[in-house]
């Protein structure tokens, strides 16, 4: 193999960039003189011959990109039709590519699907994960999930002593569309049984804006102050996202997957207006998190860096047999990268395992905590406040 | 002096404990066998008698609540009238007290001065300075601030790397009433002269809709992207806040001190209309930072946390020397501990000094970035992005 293409797709992670590094330096190795082609912002960079030549940049220059957040390649939100698709295949082509690895979700693999199938086989089609969200089937869990659980279970750890300190009500709006993984990491690191965040709201149980008033005033009466993390992406029982119930249809905004706009003031002014009306006069403070855990610099988990690294070597592998999508599985000891077709992931959500809550209750179960124990463990040693 | 009492009032930090851990480990030094109340819940524990012992705290302990963020004593946002006051001053008798220790920020030194004065002399009161806004007059900086600046600058940081992957205008609202210090922070760690945020609005420069909307367009036009930091507590032309424009008046809250709560969805989702009517079609996000940089677990500077305990080290100091309030200053090369009278601080605000940006621009000046890169040195080495 002579000629790679490596791009970057979907939101970007605090480790994508380890992933690209570790394809690069792994080319390198396995392949001596290789052409190693970067994409700019994803796909997009391929239709339109936009490139950096990554052959030769220096190990050193390349690992400093590897600890930098966010995608350094750009990334995309297009979800290319079948006219995109015989550009993005003109321009591989065009270049001689032998294979093409690409970064990114699930949006990210379907995209390799539709090429793979499109292309005939002549090209090797690699997907590499990478998602805050963790919401890759076949996978344990992905690339970018640790750092960003890791920033969430700081933040609800630390509001959690802020609010001990003066009570009320604190509403998180964390992201997540429709996985309920990085807003269940906000109880990683709780002090002890009494201690917020809660109430965990995911997309995968159905939210209801009475019975969430009525979480909060009973959690009032017992712990005197409530934290609550809720995802962006909570449905109502009609299965609609509760933006949807609550923001007026005109301000909605949506992306070419036809993904929701979730996040942002629209969602948190409508908690406050439902704790208001629900706990009136009561002290209540909503924040969306947003941006903030998605590639924080302060919060990158050497482990989470590495793994994304070897995901990076694994996709060259794949790219020599053939193509497919790199998993990160758990073998009841460590993670492993495994091959698994492109079709098994691609278009796929991997959602919450509904017992990691408990069964009536907007609680992590013991199960979910042993996961996140796993995953997300406490990095941080506090005391105990006097209050 | 036999009797210490010690509390913590208004909004905590992530270092506030380390003041408190300071001041205790100090009376053991010099006062061996004192007693050391911790009031808790800020003056409200002095007036309802409820405190914890912390004669006895092993010092191991001590140190690691001083680990901790947020007021391990508990806060109040009470703002103690005649009536309050001399309930107080009953409850400070009663249990003997030499000295009141409190640790806080503007409204705290007004209420030891209102004590001082009210007392007559026989107490000492001292002020141990805290606020991450920092916004006490007679200090160079204030404890709290560094911790709560690196995770403003880590986050635009990190917000900027991303918003190159994926363009775009962001607007992060940051905690800071009067005072830009915080919010100015934003820019601390720019990456280079392109990067973000491109624009930084503070209370102590009038914002206008219109203009905003025209500096967006015009930072979108020469980078494809707009990081924009703003201050809760920006001001329209006629010196109101901007939520009070924005917000109806029903949905305003104020606390006792008459402080306007600022931040939270209301704010955020008139930013994005905003947006929405001046930039239509444009990609936008606006997140409320809100909580999270206040005392993050994730982000406590050592400097700042040797500093609070230095602060409450020489609070003891004070409270020998008859009360004052504790002074951060910078005497060239060094922070400095100095005192100060009460009278001095109490009920005043320090406003970021105008040229700390640039005249006509929404940029920060020289003179701004050398104060922040005295204070607030990048921590992280991060790589330019191909993009």
């Amino acid at each position: 193999m002579t000629t790679f293409v490596i791009a970057q797709g979907g939101g970007p992670t605090a480790v994508i960039n380890q992933t690209l590094a570790g394809a690069v330096l792994e080319i390198r190795k396995r392949h001596k003189g290789a052409r190693v082609l970067g994409a700019r912002f994803g796909v997009r960079g391929i239709r339109d011959g936009d490139y950096v030549d990554l052959s030769a940049v220096p190990e050193d220059e390349l690992r400093l990109v590897a600890a930098t957040p966010s995608a350094a390649l750009g990334s995309t939100r297009d979800k290319p039709d079948a006219a995109y698709c015989a550009q993005v295949l003109a321009g591989l082509r065009k270049e001689g590519a032998d294979a093409f690895i690409y970064i990114g979700g699930n949006d990210t693999s379907g995209t390799q699907e539709i090429l793979a199938e499109a292309s005939g086989g002549s090209i090797a089609f690699v997907h590499a994960p990478k998602t805050i969200d963790n919401d890759l089937v076949e996978n344990d869990h992905t690339p970018g999930f640790i750092s960003a659980a890791d920033f969430v279970a700081g933040a609800f750890l630390s509001v959690d002593l802020d609010f001990r300190a003066l009570p009320g009500v604190y509403v998180g709006i964390v992201m997540g569309r429709n996985a309920g993984f990085l807003t269940a990491a906000s109880a990683a690191w709780r002090l002890d049984d009494e201690s917020g965040p809660h109430l965990v709201y995911v997309p995968e149980r159905a939210f209801s804006v009475p019975r969430f008033i009525d979480d909060v005033r009973a959690t009032l009466d017992r712990h005197k102050r409530c934290i609550v993390a809720v995802s962006e992406g909570v449905t109502t029982a009609d299965g609609k996202p509760l933006v949807e119930s609550l923001v007026s249809p005109d301000r909605l905004e949506r992306d070419a997957h036809g993904n929701l706009k979730l996040s942002g003031g629209d969602l948190g002014m409508a908690f406050e207006q439902a704790l208001r009306d629900g706990l009136p006069g009561k002290r209540a403070r909503v924040d969306t998190l947003g941006y903030m855990p998605r590639g924080n610099v302060a919060t990158i988990s050497p482990v989470d860096a590495a793994e994304a690294f070897q995901a990076g070597s694994y996709a060259v592998d794949l790219a020599a047999r053939g193509g497919g999508s790199v998993a990160l599985q758990f073998d009841g000891e460590k993670t492993v990268m495994r091959r698994v077709p492109l079709g098994d992931v691609a278009g796929k959500t991997r959602h919450m395992p509904d017992d990691f809550l408990e069964p009536k209750a907007n609680r992590l179960s013991r199960k979910g905590m042993a996961y996140l124990e796993r995953l997300v463990p406490k990095k941080f040693k506090v005391g105990k406040p006097f209050v």
